[in-house]
């Protein structure tokens, strides 16, 4: 079955104590989609400046994600750019460009309405609702999110939080969704907001799901250097989704290994700056790196 | 087979936002040897002073630790006081005063020279380094620490380490010491210093070894609610060595299962102040949470 993917499409110009590296592909919707790809087919909803280069596109294609919910419009791409830390763990950021982001509104053609699982990657949750208006009975329906909507935007991600199956955000988020500083209370908070899966993203310490089945503690793949982690929780939960979207039985029974599937993409996203390591692996290597995971768990 | 703990053994005097608890027994020894405790002999090699309450006494010999290697001293108990925050992370120290602590010099009796396994426990690392030097041919010798040390006595614990099996610290130790923000480059960089087995604890993200047959990634048991962390590392450490004390066959084949255990004992440490939830405990409780991991962990 194939995945709607709604969220940001951006040129990413990123900084580390390393290396620059500028206008590479990025956002939120970008980072999901070619995770997702590795699993299932995926159809991308978002907007692009008509100085969007085309090797990007041909990117996107040679995933083989659907373009037609991609709009191309008169004006520049969301330009955004950012500098980490030596730690990779804090970043600030330097620029953010919107462009034709700015008035942005996702139109979602007939083909792409009925997709059955459906991942609202980080944007405003208005827009978010917006899609969601579009959709009919999908199968599944994750989102995730980021702090600065928390901040601007609350009422519209609390009347999405209603809508979702899963919601998807990271321990900072967590807190300040629900000033608990526990990550297990603030899961209990938050199901209290609607979603029946609620996982929490710990970067480098792994995710914690929260769902009917109880909690499921799934570790991050290790790496020896992290060059750049932009989009590495986007590439989580868009793998996650693509696996959950093309796995045999319940959403229950499979859950746990897609998000070990999400983590491993994850990893590689880490690997490399933008999407350049993501882009250059095979099903095959996620594979290796699941059954490494299984053996570097098991006790 | 037993374990010889030896250690810091003293009185906290701990503050959290929600209460304040004096005179608690405390000291890395106490909480390991307890640890330790549920699952084989300990011999506990420490020094306290005069004023050491009869209860503590008595709260050890319940969990028929071996009590000839510990001095009472004329004098007062080490005494430490802290403050933790609100996220129970951050803790500042108020207090402490080191009483007999000042001058202990730990001179293990005869029947303690020949325990197979030993636990230095967080101390001085020339007192870690004066216990070893009285030990005949043990089968195993692990060794934990603390920022202070690598402050102020660098020499003395770089010569340990080359004599140890195994080297537990924490995440922000390890950094300390290797300059290495990433924790696997930290771990790598650690072997080399000596230890085989390398440990580094990430409090409620569980913790990582590394060893002879690659790594092993360790949660932490779900905790809704932390009442008290002090100690938690110490009984991690201690229920450990415990279960690898009395556990058949290799320390290869049994140390993650060892460090499964040793992370649910510290899950219990968390629950109460001081030693309270610890020492009210059961066996049957601890294999209760084992299963529960399995089940949490499990893909």
């Amino acid at each position: 079955m194939s995945v709607l993917i709604v969220g940001s499409t951006a040129l990413d110009s990123i900084k580390t104590p390393k290396a620059e590296n500028p206008r590479l592909l990025g956002g939120s919707a970008s980072h999901a989609a070619v995770a997702a790809s590795f699993f299932s087919p995926v159809k991308l909803v978002g907007v692009v400046g008509d100085d969007f280069p085309k090797r990007y596109i041909k990117l996107y294609k040679r995933h083989r994600i659907d373009l037609a919910g991609l709009q191309i419009l008169p004006g520049k791409t969301f330009h955004w750019s950012g500098e980490y830390e030596s730690n990779m763990n804090n970043r600030r950021t330097l620029l953010t460009e919107l462009g034709v982001f700015e008035t942005f509104t996702p139109t979602l053609p007939k083909t792409h309405q009925t997709a059955p699982f459906v991942l609202l990657a980080n944007i405003a949750p208005a827009l978010q609702n917006h899609v969601l208006n579009q959709m009919k009975r999908p199968k599944f329906v994750a989102a995730d999110t980021m702090d600065l909507w928390l901040n601007i935007a609350l009422p519209d991600l609390l009347k999405l939080l209603k809508r979702l199956d899963a919601f998807v955000l990271n321990d900072g988020e967590a807190h300040q969704l629900t000033k608990e500083d526990n990550v297990f209370a603030a899961l209990k908070k938050i199901h209290k907001l609607g979603p029946r899966y609620v996982i929490i993203k710990k970067g480098s310490h792994g995710s914690i799901l929260s769902g009917p089945q109880g909690f499921f503690i799934c570790p991050a793949y290790p790496l020896h250097r992290v060059v750049d982690p932009t989009g590495a929780g986007d590439s989580f939960v868009g793998g996650m989704m693509g696996y959950l979207a093309t796995a045999n039985g319940s959403v229950d029974r499979n859950i746990r290994r897609a998000m070990i599937y999400g983590s491993v993409v994850a990893s590689f996203c880490c690997e490399g700056f933008g999407l350049n390591r993501t882009t250059r692996i095979k099903r095959s290597h996620i594979n290796q790196r699941v059954r490494d995971l299984v053996k570097l768990t098991t006790f």
